[in-house]
């Protein structure tokens, strides 16, 4: 049983990782507006703020994020932005700061999505990114230090997702939140780094 | 023979496209410091300012832009941003801003590299970066209008950059500049979208 800090853990993904972790795990939950325990992972310096209030953990889950919806053609420069600041940097802030405060042999559990690999329409921006988390995941895993590994969650859309996101993924079969919870149990007690569970595809 | 732009003309890749295009196209090489036409495409302003001072183009071709290299327990969230900021978004302004001046049918050709699949140490931004646009050229290939394509050319290690990127890629087996040429030759004149060329892996 280790500690395990699940950033993100109020939204529809991380509930579904708490729920998996849940009583094989100290689970400390972190939210970005709700929760007992809280960060704007966008803000380096709030990361920092977080890491040094929860002191070491064994493992670290990241399942947040926004990125921009649009067509290519009416996306600005700005709009694309949004995503890389938010579920890219975001998670990638909780990795480059977090590193110091997981202990030898932990590991990160990053959060991408199905766009990675199969595109939607207006989900560039969404490609894009999820991509990007996958390439970091990838090259972090042979130079992170103490035996830490990393590793991504690609889930399709969840079932409790289809209210807000069904329209933009037409004929996408959704997948329940207990088959994405269990990619998350294995990428933190396995023995895997590197790798990217593709779940619902 | 249609016209096509070539962003970062003056760089190793850029003359290997050079090459493989002289005598095939119209080409206009585009540098950031150097040749007659010259752009900041980090800067969206002056990505504009080009395509109104060029005028509708047949294919655009993009080759440039700086990462971060480094161990990961040393960089630093500002120096992780500073790949985001050149290679990719600096390629994603030319898509975004570009699009309304590619005629009908034309493509867009980006570049990543061969660390997006295959990691180095110190190479965790540039595998960001590289997946990053394959992402980004994968959704844009479903969302671009007019028929426009999008492709990414992803080679390894060049010949030419031996002496300077050699310690970073021990063992890897450089490609000549011609073979990386023919990736783009691919790109513009075939019927591709969506696609990632991968030459010399």
């Amino acid at each position: 049983m280790s500690k395990v800090l699940i950033i993100g853990a109020t939204g529809t993904i991380g509930r579904a990782v708490v729920g998996a972790l849940a009583g094989r795990h100290d689970v400390v939950e972190v939210g970005a507006t709700r929760g007992s325990h809280r960060v704007n992972f966008k803000d380096p310096s709030d990361v920092t703020r977080l890491f040094e209030s929860i002191g070491r953990v064994g493992h670290v889950v990241t399942a947040a994020g926004n990125v921009h919806f649009g067509s290519l053609a009416e996306t600005t420069v700005a709009q694309f932005w949004t995503g890389l600041t938010d579920k890219l940097m975001g998670q990638v802030n909780v990795v480059l700061i977090g590193q110091a405060w997981v202990n030898d042999g932990g590991s990160f559990t990053l959060t991408s999505g199905i766009t990675a690999d199969q595109p939607v329409r207006d989900g560039t921006n969404a490609a894009t990114v999820n991509k990007a988390l996958e390439g970091f995941a990838l090259g972090a895993s042979i130079d992170l230090k103490r035996g830490l590994r990393i590793n991504v969650v690609s889930p399709t859309m969840l079932e409790e997702s289809v209210p807000s996101f069904g329209p933009y993924f037409p004929g996408f079969d959704p997948v329940s939140s207990s088959r994405v919870g269990l990619a998350y149990v294995r990428s933190i007690e396995g023995g895997d780094t590197g790798q990217v569970y593709r779940v619902g595809y």
